[in-house]
């Protein structure tokens, strides 16, 4: 069993950002040699999601609109977590979105169907951040 | 390691549907004779769903009171992502409903609770769509 | 590769809890002897989540909050799932917390985000429930 580890680091100049990384994943699965096997993408932090979806941008502005509505940042004091921090409608909506995804590796790609890119969620930027990159096969 | 692939499709007639596919994972596990190990099981496609859930014809009609009330159809035109299209909303039901489950593989079986049941769940239907089964273990 | 299998069994007094199971998940992984690989961790029962999220009870409490207002349990009758019974809100306030996390072993550790902790998220209690713990890998 070959397993091979890697970090992908983010620093969002603002609050909320959704980021592509399906070619840095990509790029990690060549370096791994992995031909069969699993794939995990996970946020190593929880106010951040890695989930999969359309790379489209009237829809990552949607997304924007909808977690705001289901988990508004404002009023800040409405949340008890917010007594040193802000941040706690960016655990809510990390739930929303999801902390990891796990994808298939056949002969040796990503096994996504047509329009499935990965993406990185940011929903309190302003700091560096990182997502795991797990391979396990043969 | 023994790594299996399987696709199920579907052509569901309406817009929405939750179906039952234990049987058709459950077939596919037997096919790829593995006694332990995990099974990812995925949509391939972005306004799809994979979830485990009850099978319970009550509980279905609530889940899709209540996505539709999390995420409405209409007005089709409050969602960006709908010029040329109109399954926004489809793109927010599933990240709520999630894209795939990972179930155990122990002594040959699908490791599951007594009432979990595994679905695909169709947010945009009228069109061929497939789930990805993936099964690595030994 | 090694498998190993372990269940948690949880008896909440109330309806709803959050309780950190790290403690036992690790536990297992050292039970296991697994250095590389991944540890599923499953609610079986579908009125239940397992989650990874930030250990604080004032966020703890906002989960609360937030879930009874997206999913609210009162009035029961405005759920079709509640014939027989009264949970259908804790059917639904899984969906959006999760069935189940994917976590990396590596070097023999849990390979998790500085506050990322695993929480088994009850949503109807009262009775005896389970959470599998699944290991595979090296």
């Amino acid at each position: 069993m070959i397993s091979y580890r890697q970090e992908l680091w983010f620093n969002v100049p603002g609050r909320r950002a959704f980021i592509n990384i399906t070619p840095q994943v990509d790029e990690a699965l060549r370096t791994a040699g992995v031909k069969e096997g699993l794939v995990l993408v996970n946020a190593m932090h929880i106010t951040a999601s890695v989930f999969i979806n359309d790379d489209e941008a009237g829809l990552h502005h949607d997304y924007e609109v909808w977690l705001e509505k289901l988990a508004p940042h404002e009023p800040v004091n409405q949340y008890r977590h917010n007594g040193y921090e802000d941040n706690a409608d960016a655990h809510l909506k990390r739930q929303v979105m999801g902390r990891e995804v796990v994808v298939a590796i056949t002969n040796g790609k990503l096994d996504l169907g047509p329009w499935e890119q990965i993406f990185y969620g940011e929903f309190d930027g302003g700091r560096k951040k990182r997502v795991l990159v797990k391979i396990i096969g043969e």
